[in-house]
């Protein structure tokens, strides 16, 4: 699979463009997904169970954000699905014109779920409408059960949150119920996933989910 | 411990109020720090470690840096160090006029070594000189070994990276040859510490360094 790198200035005003891109997502029937977290959560090892999981299920794409390398994009188009890197070069959160640009380079037409991976930062990206359907925000055990209340506007915006790396609950201090809670303090409707994206544990009521969803967009 | 909470608009330049920032240090015989790294990866604890190891031997104070809540300073106040929290309300860096603000309610006069903290994030706050003599990257072991390519100009511009949470090195896929070589790559003059700030192991090596860069400004 070829990797393209999308580089562009932004011209247009981010919510202009995020609304193009949720058109072109209506127009085709793709269901599109904005992956958001920290650096090195599990979004990439997520994604890439996700999409061994849907094989033949569901037409997956994947555009990757990243602030440098394309090592990500190189993972995931390993496992043969279409991928875009975009390469923000410092940048610290992805938007709507990037995503624009990155998706006239897919066959939109032949796509039934649209997975962004954002860049690895809890603040900056979720001021970004990308266009998307649903925000998913990965947490991992390790980064503490406090990142809720840390970090507001994130688990604020994401109707979705993949409680991911769950195989090191053992060996670290984090407390599942008090993490929920606190997510939910912020954001009441939020839907938790639990998962290990390392061990597989978890991942398939996640792509239960995800297959639920993007089935009647098509 | 009182906390108090630093809200002000940024008026003047950033590098300007960095230089006052950095010959208030100079004056006051202070070393100071600018402690970053992702969300999570367990700046507060090793500075909680720290603190402890320190009692007595160095005048300690501490800035905190974050998006939302004042739980950190919360935590480093129950060591009795003086602490002066910034809380940005969503703002993903810290900026030198914060920094000289909070610098302002405490007794600058009688501090050997000033810690502060950032806001967790890989990206941004590499950005914003705060006067600080050294930049400490924290980064942990469950963010993966790519994260120093991945996140190029936090490594570069970072004196000292303090890997931290060796203890989950048999749970997680990480490899700390290749985090080293990607981090050397990127800074050559780099300086790695290895600690598990939840077990205290190699806390006391890191400690010895503060103490040692500490001591010439008094």
């Amino acid at each position: 699979m070829k990797i393209i790198t999308v580089e562009r200035k932004v011209l247009k005003k981010n919510d202009e463009v995020a609304a193009e891109n949720r058109e072109t997502f209506r127009r085709q029937g793709i269901f599109a997904i904005n992956l958001l977290s920290s650096p090195g959560a599990g979004k990439t090892t997520l994604l890439e169970k996700t999409i061994a999981a849907l094989a033949g299920a569901l037409r997956l794409a994947v555009v990757e954000g990243d602030v440098q390398t394309d090592l990500d994009a190189q993972r995931i188009s390993r496992q043969g699905v279409p991928v875009v890197q975009i390469v923000t070069h410092g940048a610290c959160h992805l938007e709507a014109p990037l995503v624009q640009d990155a998706m006239a380079r897919l066959a939109m037409d032949s796509i039934d779920l649209l997975i962004i991976e954002n860049v690895g930062n809890l603040v900056c990206p979720a001021s970004f409408d990308l266009g998307e359907h649903v925000k998913v925000i990965v947490a991992s055990t390790p980064e503490g059960d406090d990142k809720p209340i840390k970090y507001p506007k994130m688990f604020r915006v994401c109707d979705v949150c993949v409680l991911n790396k769950i195989d090191l609950l053992p060996h670290v201090d984090f407390d599942t119920e008090r993490f929920k809670r606190f997510a939910l303090e912020i954001n009441p409707r939020i839907t938790f996933f639990e998962t290990s994206a390392r061990t597989g544990e978890g991942v398939e009521e996640w792509v239960e989910w995800l297959r639920r969803r993007s089935a009647p967009a098509r």
